[in-house]
């Protein structure tokens, strides 16, 4: 048996056809094409399954079950995304318009995006085995998924789960969500990329302007890269921009203590040099020292695919 | 039948007799005098606790279990004090040390002490029938406990549920952690202190002065006091004092989105005074506006018997 997991974006839609393993055996991606109706959405995720399924000679009848994630606030138990701002919805049913339009009926899982990533991050990849664990996804913003005790913290009313939108820097930097100086203002690409830019305004015999010229504008590779061939101020642009990541990090760590945080998103790609100064940032922070143990950090192995495995494996976490 | 509830802290051993509902029958205090061996205040918890049901004409027969809150981090299932640096504890065997000295075999539950003060209120206080909560005791300092899915969240390693120690203002304020800008730092009575001795020095002409000479030196009352006299500097103290939490708390709710936080320790007496102005401000912060339903803000109602009281009720948490 396989399972559909559905990764829904305001760029793309990405289907995927998932083994019990949480092994991604193949998928679809389609344009979102903003603006148009949920239920055109929706008949374009299931003409996707459709089209996976036949290429892969598989019949409806062998799909176990469908998950998919959603940006937003998701209600899992209705079944319903209660709001997400860059998809246009409220309150739209998701899980009974994708029921009706399966060609059988078959459970059928939605749950917020980042949420699913974790899933994915817990059941198959880097939090696998783990009792706990928050994954962090570092890209245009902050996305964060909790998983204790083998469930999804998502909230009382299914609107927590946003570490992002933790201000570290009161009255600092404006964040997207209306308040000054959120988590993602500094940690996210975005951070990286403003923290860069003011780094160059003072720095003109930094590396990091030929750098971003030949990458064609700034982003988040261009501190790094200066950083490794030797710039001074790309190196003081990454140890800040890590400074405010284990900032965050700490905070996450004194507040839950999982028992691993797992990183992903763009910016993981770098790796060791993320890892190795950040781990050393995080320990001087944390509560009680780091003579006892504690949380663990490490890097996302699912990548892109986070979303369409965890989705395809939403019915696990109900088991 | 009744339960023993120990509040053990660096000042004073607590210990109530509680019964099935959480009501607190009688207790009893004595000094902890520190520095003295661990085992001498065992010796104690179990001497106030059979004075106690002498007392009250009861027997050891009709107890049905002790709990005891410690500061510090403590391991519930191993019965261990890992380390409280207030008592000058290393891994001591709480939990074995109260049960060879009961005078019968009896369940001995221990736990953190912030994580007791929040089962007393999730089972009998403020917060009861509640899904989820998040206790927050304002003194000296800002303790929380985490309660979600009638299960007490402390970490994988037993050193979450600090959000005391969770940075608001990075490079900010020293905090007795090592690091700079804790919630504590400026959410908690010490802060409330630093604010108004600030302001103090930039308004001479405040009331806060004449009303600090009369209360023998700036506390956590001084600023609410001029304020309820007409004074604006104490005004400006008590806005800047209730941002600081507001920010907090919208931290606390954008990450977990418990049903309800709870505020107690000596700045809750304030009531109304507080929670209004508090709850205004929450709301403008929180993640996706104040449209949708979320958390609820509350004040503790057990006051200081929160502790004898959430540690008589350790067993029921098992259950």
């Amino acid at each position: 048996v396989v399972h559909l997991g559905v990764d829904l974006g305001g760029t793309a839609i990405k289907v995927g056809l998932v083994d019990d393993g949480g092994e991604l055996l193949s998928s679809r991606s389609v344009p979102t094409g903003l603006p148009r109706p949920p239920q055109a959405i929706c008949r374009d995720i299931v003409a996707s399954a459709t089209q996976l399924l036949e290429q892969e000679n598989l019949s409806w009848e062998q799909v176990k079950d469908l998950g998919a994630g959603a940006p937003g606030t998701v209600n899992p138990d209705r079944g319903v995304v209660i709001h997400a701002a860059n998809l246009g919805w409220w309150d739209f049913p998701l899980r009974e318009e994708l029921s009706r339009l399966l060609p059988r009926n078959l459970p059928v899982y939605i749950q917020n995006d980042a949420n699913v990533a974790a899933v994915g991050e817990y059941l198959a990849g880097s939090a696998k085995g783990a009792a706990s664990a928050v994954v962090l996804t570092i890209g245009t913003g902050v996305g964060s998924g909790i998983i204790l005790n083998h469930r999804i913290e998502s909230g009382h009313y299914f609107g927590g789960g946003e570490f992002g939108h933790m201000v570290i820097v009161q009255g600092g930097r404006s964040c997207n969500c209306g308040r000054k100086g959120c988590f993602e203002a500094y940690a996210s690409a975005t951070g990286l990329i403003h923290l860069t830019e003011e780094e160059m305004v003072r720095s003109p015999e930094s590396l990091m302007h030929s750098i971003a010229a030949q990458q064609g504008k700034v982003n988040g590779r261009t501190a790094f890269d200066a950083m490794r061939a030797g710039d001074q101020a790309g190196s003081r642009v990454v140890d800040l921009f890590l400074s405010y990541l284990a900032c965050g990090i700490a905070n996450i760590i004194n507040a839950l203590q999982p028992e691993l945080i797992c990183i992903g998103g763009g910016i993981s790609k770098e790796g060791d040099t993320l890892l190795l100064p950040l781990r050393e940032k995080v320990n001087r922070e944390i509560y009680g020292g780091s003579q006892l143990p504690s949380t663990r950090l490490q890097i996302c192995t699912l990548g892109n695919h986070a979303g369409m495995i965890g989705a395809a494996m939403l019915g696990r976490m109900q088991e």
